[in-house]
């Protein structure tokens, strides 16, 4: 498959650690604190899939160049809130959100979007969510 | 409800009609042609609902000042492709994202970091939304 | 298990006959001849399905007394338009809902509702598939 | 865009503050001590979001005159129970639907119906949230 | 309808006892006492509804002869945590899983794949429900 | 983090490379001409998403040996059934159930399983699907 190749080309060869170092840099960069216990956690049960979601969530697609970190966020609370059904992470993407940069009123800009594409329980939803994650971080004195 | 009174006093009073001319306006800056399409489709079934759409989603959200339109976009094109249920929507934000800034890659991007959040189908059905999409600009001379 | 066996001791004991017969004569006084291609259509990959459809969703559910049929298909209406999942699904509960004295205006105004539960995608995507089906029984002279 | 004009001189101009006024009527019709519950703790956060769910739900969709409360609150609790993502508002609106005239029966009745439509998990997670919201009216003597 | 009878033909009339009697059964020997503590608990609010469960779920469904319950299960926990809005019911079905031979590293795969086609929140989801389920079986020495 | 490290050692230091190739071999094995298809499509749009999909996707996962590939295609046919949202890929999967050993009535009866957890229209149109699956390969001699 040329397509394949040709891209592969643009790629130095990486082994897997650097793939996983890369990763956990981004990640401790990104979730702080809160991600590396989601993936503690995690890899209490299941290291393998610790290891994948550093490597491929965080090495491969958080590291790429074309988007900055704070577009990055602001589409995951986008997408966390618009589905509804994953409140954990959420949370600790629009704590990402606020980490790298996205103001807590542009958090709430994007919840309120998605009264209009979702409904307005996911908004809600989300907006009690970002509540509660200011108020950790405010008590935090973040 | 104090909460709501307070609120209520930062804003003029606007009618009815003020905020349908400015989401109209908003509308048409985001979505161009198909925007207006989408409108008249569906003021064609049931005329009130075209103006809540003009109205609440454009002339009360995407009028807000609190949050870029580059962001708003990026923020709608991830919930749509995340959700994966509306695929004439999503095609519609696609455009729009292009039309108020957001490059191609940052597009393929945003769909991309779905495979982490939504999974790799529904990534894939919006890199294959995208690439309609940008195909029918490339003929248009966008 | 007692509270089973009570409830049981109200009901005739049924053969599967008795509910399939029963859940045919509700299925075409709902759906009419769109029912029937559902039922016939599925029945030609899997016909034991057929009969389970027929037998559980309109022998069981459809015929039970305490809900009128107009009220049935305007929760089912809205549950698939905010799902926005099972477009075929959709529209022929739309036609279902006509059949059983739903008005057009009560099928729009189902729909609407849904952009403050579901979002906007979802109610225009149901007022959408509600032209199509409203303009086919405008050609059938219903 | 004529359609919009012609739909909108059959609406009297109307200030946000008339959306308003008739929205938040219409909740405490409707939802009782715990809309207005929702609406202050929405408006702790994002006062706008508060006010647009009163104008927007309540002020425009809810107030229309084509379709009755009961069918409303039955389309809505049927949505709420097939998405399965948003329980707060389930019970909500299963607490509003009994307000509004819809019998205890009948919740249940549109409840089992969603395990034909989205599966038996939507319809067990939305029968135990109706025995809570059941139970807590017992307990306040409704 | 020809397809109907001849499938029907096939099967031995049954009346409904047999089908609750035959799903019971199944149902004790899939989810024990887990199973018969969620029809009994629904059976509280709406008995007729415990019983479609048992007829239809396991007298049907989960008695057919094609298909292991082995592989049943793993297709159920794949769905329900694909799904991430039905989280009890996803914890009785992980139970439900271990209780027909399918081993915790097996339950671990299917979730982790559930990464590739729902996105990693829904693996995660259903990996700390794993947890939770395989903790207190090894508490209660299963 | 210890747990990482630890799992990190169970496995030989991989280029991207080997994922990569052992990837598109698996992939091979389970989509046939299908799978490569797709990721010739993705690649001519997001050539590194194409190879994403081949190493995360099928070098990391599908090439876990703890469990079967019958397994784990049941468990993605009925994931992908229950969502509902993602029929290109429902396909590719029914086909790819049938290259792994699951046998016809198998996939029609974890299709059929879906009625029971995800509603009776997801289930109704993975038999669609299926039946689509069936008769291409009929056509081809498979």
């Amino acid at each position: 498959m040329t397509y394949a190749n040709q891209n592969h080309s643009q790629h130095p060869q990486l082994t897997d650690d650097s793939r996983f170092v890369r990763g956990l840099a981004q990640l401790n960069r990104i979730d702080g604190d809160a991600g590396e216990a989601v993936v503690a956690r995690v890899g209490a049960i299941a290291p393998d899939f610790a290891r994948y979601l550093v490597e491929y969530g965080f090495g491969d697609i958080y590291s790429r160049p074309g988007l900055g970190l704070r577009e990055r966020e602001i589409a995951v609370v986008a997408a966390l809130a618009a589905l509804g059904n994953a409140a954990p992470q959420l949370k600790v993407h629009i704590n990402a959100a606020l980490n790298v940069g996205v103001t807590q009123d542009e958090v709430l800009e994007v919840l309120m979007m998605m009264s209009v594409y979702a409904g307005f329980p996911a908004a809600l939803n989300g907006l009690f969510a970002a509540q509660e994650v200011f108020d950790a971080r405010n008590i935090d004195g973040k």
